[in-house]
């Protein structure tokens, strides 16, 4: 039976990925989008959602926008990442997909009291939306089967040296979903660098042969501009499709056990994830910790449910 | 016109006394109460809610239990000023009010959206609450009149050397307030600790002859019993009403413009309200600062309220 | 017999009625006058030590100067205070008492070793020398009678509204001195706020009728106007001597003992000296903390000492 | 001409083939060994030092002892990593060399001052020595030629998850250092964890056939069994040497010129090298950094040290 699932994202060209991961793959069901603020702002990255799944012909999933500042501290945006619409490249359609009247907290609130079993969430963007769900629905959290995220690193950031896009956001967000006692296991950068975007996972994209194979060729191309630019990265790392790939199978995704702790309070180093991989403090475990990935069984499963949407959509 | 104000509060023997100098007196509208965690569990303050308003035959306004935790760290609670229940000293009689079936940052935002003119919000416990409804409906920002709390210091804290009770407790959350953007009062140690219930306010209140009056004048014996042991206080200082004092009055509460910034990172310092009386930074001005209270003025009205609420009850 | 007593100084005006009070008291005997940046640079602060002895006749007493800069981070001066040349108001004499060729450390760790008795050390300006003492003669602290220091405030700053100008100016320094386990006195501004210069003790030391009693007019004169301009002070207070006071007679200031910790790390407090009056932490005790002055007695005895040297030099 | 330096260390198994190396290769010229508390206490590693020295025949190097403690926090030393000894695995014999009665900081400045060229230091232990020279004798920063570290890390810590042990032990010392305005190389554990020596490495030691060679066998044997037990190294990075490594040859250690700062205030990061590799942040290059090495060249010029040394003792 598939894996009911709620992605919290912030569209954002590997977001994309993922809400076509999530509804193309058959072991997963993707109960709801929710969108937040980060790669942009809310406005634009709710847009985006619905843009995607347009094109994609995803017509019965609900879709809510959620928070439009983090927390505590104010929003920054990626837009030299991912442009000033947050999802630059293609050239989409007007969206025929609308949101739900309702705050992305109170619909995944909802969803997780009614849902006859428990749901798996599954952010790809800061954690504003579920520490506030954390907050505001406290007795939510026996509800959620566990959080899959991509956000955070063993190893180096891609913000400041130290801190992770999706984390430096939103620290106290993510502070709260570490320390909630929830299930978490973290993709982070280590293991979303990865999954890279080779010319040969561009060509199987093409060879497709439909318009949403095209959209996602379009995406993962200017996200390579981006990255070779940034960062010198022949391939882009396509970081949100991991956590989506981690539930679906989670051999695909291989993790540890350990304690990690969000940094909230350094000068050089707010919102680092340290993760003691080695126990050199006494602290208890709080998450599975992603630490190797299987592109190729990786990328079939995105291939083939891009493949699976782009049929339907034709 | 009387202002329109909704109270947040932990009862909380002296949040007992705001609400009861908010009831009785004419110049405010007390719209609802609202309660949160603090002093005690959100249990045991919506409990003690109830109770002050089945005590003082506060029948219509709607009371709403909300956060039963802090934003960001674990809850903290006063039991040893306020006793196990939270207001020791008086026996209760079961409370004839009950909680609406509505959380507290729902309530306040729906009375917020529909009151005719923005409303005035009096805090008088730690401001998790006020912090949920911002990020949860940045919107109501627009609709709030004013933010006059209690908490913070501009000298001295009571829990920590540097931190004021209610700041302590929710760091975080108060940080979201003083930077909200919403005009924000501070009523802080620096002035509750001026409003001291001396023997000849007990008499007066003992002299009231009506139930409520010697339930208060209880509460104050308690409060002083804990306020001579653990500080050496001669009387007790009643923190909480002064807020509802500025509201009323503004002429018993004298102010300053100054910036505040609330402390999160501190070893020795967490929970610390730093007010720039001097200027020594270049912070733009984001508060009103309580530096002196008219004490006369202040426990005329807080006495008229319960004799009013007392014959009423009575 | 006199206790003897090495002054670290960065004159200055207050630093320089120290020099004087110490030099002309006959309950200490003045081993050294060490100097350190703060006030102003070393430069300046050294050529005003020399400025002072040489206008009080001061020619017996080493003056060597220390640091130029603290420990960890940049120096910032106080010339809104006390002028471009640290002690401005007075003209003063080309001085021809002259500095000794040793480092403040090394004199200071000299005279500790030499001296019969333990010597007690009185800084009046930020903590550099003694925590360099600490750290490269660390035997020296058996050697220490007490540190006896003008610096940090049980109540608010002067610096930011949190610290005060000497823990300010080298948190590092002072940290490491709280936690020396040497025996510390900490005269702060609480207690030196009560050292006011008024108009009468200006009268008196006119009255004296000597050139050194006409400078301390001038210098006061010169500091009553910037802390009226500053902090709408009607008096100056005059820090530095209280440190003075506290070793030549304990009971012109009064102490309880505490645990105090300096914030190295706050955003908005880095510099506090948190002093845990009521014991809400559970630390031990590090330091006596003056808390009240005789100013009657205080002003007796500088007065006395201005008028002993001026004797002398005339 | 080979360059003039001094070793700062505390031997330490690896700080160890470090004296060796700078003893023995011909390109650098050993003025003197200072040793500091880190991987032990000051009088441990200064026994080690002589150790050493004693087998190895260095008897023309002047060793001093420095300090005894961090500048700011209590000293924790590695005896899980280095023994009780600091140096355990060998039988050493009683030391025929001895310390100079001078501070370590008081010789550097006096190597400093008098040699005729400026002189690289090459710490491979807690800065605190260092920190302690450019406070002291701050003119003596522009008689350093450069400063090569071992120390820090552009990835993970060895400590703690973010910290690596030099800079975690003294984190004040090393900020200190790499804001000093001298040139500094930092070689972090990213770089020596390519120094590894690995069994064929001590095969060609051992075939040296000589006391020393046998002796840094044994030292290599007891380190490879801490790593393999502590961290599950095959084989045990060789940190020390490599900063030598670079003075004797540049071309045996790559590096990138950027900024380097020392978290100081994190809860969780506290004493981690913060590297901006990428340049995420606005802050001007302040150290070269080293990335990698080539292990072949740097094993070779350690084997012929220990090979030249072994037969001048023998």
């Amino acid at each position: 039976m598939p894996v009911p699932i709620i992605i919290d994202c912030d569209p954002g060209h590997d977001d994309a990925v993922a809400i076509l991961l999530a509804a193309g793959d058959p072991a997963v069901d993707l109960l709801a989008i929710t969108t937040v603020a980060g790669n942009q702002t809310v406005e634009k990255t709710t847009l985006n959602a619905r843009r995607i799944c347009t094109v994609a012909g995803i017509a019965d999933v609900p879709i809510a926008a959620g928070c439009a500042q983090p927390l505590v501290q104010p929003l920054k945006v990626a837009d030299d990442v991912h442009g000033a619409s947050g999802m630059d490249g293609p050239r989409f359609a007007t969206p025929t997909v609308d949101v739900v009247p309702e705050h992305a907290v109170d619909l995944m609130h909802r969803i997780l009291t009614e849902h006859p079993e428990p749901v798996t969430l599954v952010p790809t963007a800061p954690l504003t939306n579920i520490a506030l769900l954390l907050t505001r629905y406290p007795e939510s959290a026996g509800r959620i089967r566990e959080i899959v995220l991509m956000g955070g690193s063993t190893e180096r950031g891609n913000r400041t040296p130290a801190a992770e896009f999706n984390v430096y956001v939103d620290p106290e967000a993510a502070d709260i979903v570490f320390r909630s006692g929830v299930p978490v296991t973290m993709c982070g950068l280590n293991v979303t660098h990865q999954a890279l975007a080779t010319p040969e996972v561009l060509a199987r994209l093409e060879a497709l042969g439909t318009e949403l194979g095209r959209t996602v060729v379009e995406l993962l191309t200017f996200f390579a501009a981006t990255y070779e630019q940034l960062w010198g990265f022949a391939s882009p790392p396509v970081h949100d499709p991991v956590a989506v790939a981690r539930v679906i199978d989670p051999a695909i995704v291989h993790c540890v056990e350990a304690s990690v702790a969000v940094e909230l309070r350094g000068q050089h180093t707010r919102g680092a994830t340290v993760v003691d991989l080695h126990r050199y403090l006494d602290r208890p475990v709080n998450a599975q910790v992603a630490l190797a990935l299987e592109p190729d069984l990786f990328w079939d499963r995105v291939i083939a449910a891009v493949e699976t949407l782009g049929k339907r959509g034709a």
